[in-house]
């Protein structure tokens, strides 16, 4: 068991990236790396590799390790790199963490459960099996929205136990529910929103960190609002944020995929490659996404000596 | 057709009061008297009479217009009084709107439709027909969660040339629809957060006032996360709000009348008598609602010296 | 108290009748004579007034005392005429259901709350106080999608003591309720079917009636799907059903009042004159719901010859 | 190609097998044998492997096709066995796939898509991609309850043209589809009531058989009201579903795979070892699970003679 001291406190902006694919479906390399690099070069205080957004459900095993490790080569110990675990048995997710911590990465996220609707026992009994195994700092990933498991107050309460988990990324859609983990829960976990268009909200309300997912397209502008709410300059931070909410709403969809992989592509870090049953957006709808990110481009904040 | 700069500009606190009752059901004018002095008292901006919290479905006409009446008589013009709309068709809130521009209210609260779920353009109809009629400052009160009726921004923004219309309270349970109707909108319409436990939320994200249920127990500490938000001294605020949390929660409930009726019994400015269908708390739930009210009680925040 | 062997065993197709207005909103009484004698024609087992598609929540007390009476009179005896009652307090159901019993209403179908979600404990004490102050045979309707008070099978069996309550309205959309409430009530209630796409369902798998929508258009067609159920010609009650679910979708719809006066006039026995909030339906809107009516009509069973 | 005419038309029961493990949480093949024999004895119409209720979420590829082999061996031809295929990309789908084609499996059931929640220009190429590359005969398996992936009647339509899709497993619980598709679609795809609890409803209403979960520790009842209802015999089926209801109502919840597992181990033919996430039932509700089913088998109807 390690020293809870010796354990990282994460705090700041945690891109969930974007998975790099060649046309044909293939990992993309040489594209994932710049992309590793561009998040960095932009302040990001940590990366997270193949969340949902990082179409991780169509990944195997041995993918999501390359990609770690490609996180990891291109990080080098500027940031810390956190491999999401979204396995859907308990067995494959501790061969993978295996795998990870072989690997060297700083942390996990975790998700308690993913298409079997646990109860709070047996997402628990998860939880602890697989961060106990890894021996790594673990971030759990509570969103009951889109997997029907929901740790609450109490069961981060009765987790607590369990040194290695160290934060949580809150992606409930209800804000209230920060409040609430901190008066249970005090300082002992980290607090990450992991829903882009509360962010704003969660940083206003005491979280310690965004787990972001339009960062991947405009991680200079989620780090200005971070920082600047860091500084008390509210006023500030909220300008940038009613500019970005329109462009921040694309993670709130079931295609938040193919709206963030459209976004980098008219950013110019990325492409719309995603891997089947997603397919890129088309017609009507591919218009109306790209006239938002277009008209967020045109109207980006100068953020020139804010700092 | 009123000039717009002659209409308020409503801003800060403002109860929606509960109605009070004898044991027989009849209405208790007295401790209305008293309550509404008690809200002036510690510093509110406004009253809203009958509204959901008033009981609105279990009152006549006649009634509602005399709790009204009482509500003007004790303001005294120190604070605007709005009646609350929420008659199930339009015929009967013109009748009700007329009765209370006799009497001389300073404004409405009002729903777009209640019982029906109204589209928006039945809804729309709804509304300027009876703002129009009344020619009275109107709040529209926007609950979907409650009323499966939704204006949304661009619904309000339709209605904008409707002078009467001034404000809107949103209680989405949606935090981002604030951000929403303030690009769509502007400043064209004041914003009131609705919902108790969404409101430092709603204040952080630029709300200009909260209409407040908890408040009716609780109206000093209400305002001061109000007035300390304005102070941009968000801290302290936040620090006022997370004690309150746990009372706000009891405004989200289907029992808000029953729970915040016993607060205010318990802090000595009510008693617990509704009109059925509801009855009183009873047993293991209203215990559980006792103790939270009591724990706030007890660990109440000092805030003289605050302002 | 009643001898439960002298209250009534009601089955068949009991129409939730609409309510007939002039354009100005006005009762339009001698529509109203018209098809309530065309329900009775038809061969309908019952008449309900004042129902949700009574738009019952735009009615006065006098005005739906009013209906009743006509029922009555058009009726003559020849079937029961059940007044809805739909008031949101208590205290008002109480004034309604005196009015009605002076004009010799044979029953009543009864909502536990409206408007407020009322818990079992409140619910079945309204439904007890206003049916013991009727001294009426009551149906109860159990509607929680669009009223939030469930009375489960287990309220059902402690409410049995109230010999007035004689027969359920179910509209939970969830068939099985009809087997949980026969496997737990045997046949101490009469059960009624509420939901017009889920009526061949709730025949076949025991129900004893129909409380019906768009019956006010087809009666005939209504009434010859139970008459074939009674007699197990399943198959040809199948067909005319499937022939049927079209326009019986139309009932499963917030805007089923103007859906159902639609087809109404289209069938020549009503026409679209609602109260608002509601507005008849326009545009696109209109015509898709008419395609639909037409289609019904273009395509109607043959029923010459069935009995 | 196949001429379509070639292609079966399934109809009758075929349960969803639950996968046995050791403790160990290995595959048990002499259990899963013995379990397929028992269904087949009972007198069921097909086999279905490694669906939602066979724990697929937590096997790998391997161990689905060790799964189907041993189903094959069993049957001996005496009943179709249906591969189930839940992969979370297209991808694997396609790989496994393969390796059920070559086992030589009569049919595939088929989940448009999981974990993402695809439209239907998604969910329908991806159905297409998979059933073409397996040229196989398969059953669609439409459940937007649990997998956010709708397809409706106009989309079925619309895949009409893939001559390998010959049925549909519908799980909506609504039962209205059941109509909505044949009066879209005819007679051109079998249809399957996926929801045990609304098995009856759904024969009634016109489905060609039962895709089951509680026939795996009762499948000589399940046989029996599907065949009573073949026979018009719908008294005597609808006897036995009442009795059945409150066990079908174990296999509409989150632990429908304890809660089966649990039913077959109390019959006999199983034993309640789950793959982790899923942990077995304990304490009080497995009480209250277990009371069911003993009631259940105390109450067994006498099925001898009626055939």
């Amino acid at each position: 068991m390690p020293a809870t001291s010796a354990l990282p406190r994460w705090r700041g902006v945690f891109p969930a990236v974007t998975t790099k694919f060649h046309a044909n479906e293939e990992l993309d390399v040489a594209a994932m790396e710049r992309h590793f690099e561009f998040q960095i070069e932009n302040g990001v205080d940590g990366l997270v590799t193949c969340g949902s957004l990082g179409e991780a459900s169509t990944l195997t095993l041995e993918e999501k390790l390359e990609v770690a490790a490609i996180a990891l080569r291109v990080s080098n110990g500027r940031v810390p790199v956190l491999a999401n675990v979204s396995e859907s048995s308990t067995r494959a997710a501790l061969r993978y963490v295996e795998g990870a911590a072989k690997l060297g990465v700083q942390g996990l996220m975790l998700m308690p459960a993913l298409l079997y609707g646990a109860d709070a026992r047996e997402a628990m009994t998860n939880v602890r099996t697989v961060a106990n195994a890894a021996a790594l700092p673990t971030m759990v990933y509570n969103n009951p929205v889109s997997y029907r498991v929901d740790l609450r107050p109490e069961h981060f309460a009765e987790l607590a136990d369990c040194p290695w988990l160290v934060a949580i990324k809150e992606s409930t859609d209800n804000i209230r529910r920060i409040t609430d983990l901190r008066n249970t829960l005090g300082t002992r976990y980290q607090l990450f929103i992991g829903v882009d268009d509360l962010s704003f909200e969660g940083l206003a309300i005491g979280c310690d960190g965004l787990l972001a997912g339009l960062c991947d397209a405009f991680p200079a502008e989620t780090v200005a609002i971070y920082k600047l709410m860091q500084a008390k300059r509210y006023d500030e931070a909220l300008k940038i944020y009613q500019w970005f909410t329109p462009l921040l709403h694309l993670d709130v969809s079931p295609k938040l995929v193919q709206n963030i992989k459209l976004a980098e592509a008219m950013v110019g870090v990325g492409n719309e490659n995603v891997r089947r049953p997603r397919l890129p957006l088309v017609g009507a709808e591919r218009e109306q996404v790209a006239t938002i990110i277009q008209h967020g481009i045109n109207t980006r904040p100068d953020l020139s000596g804010l700092f």
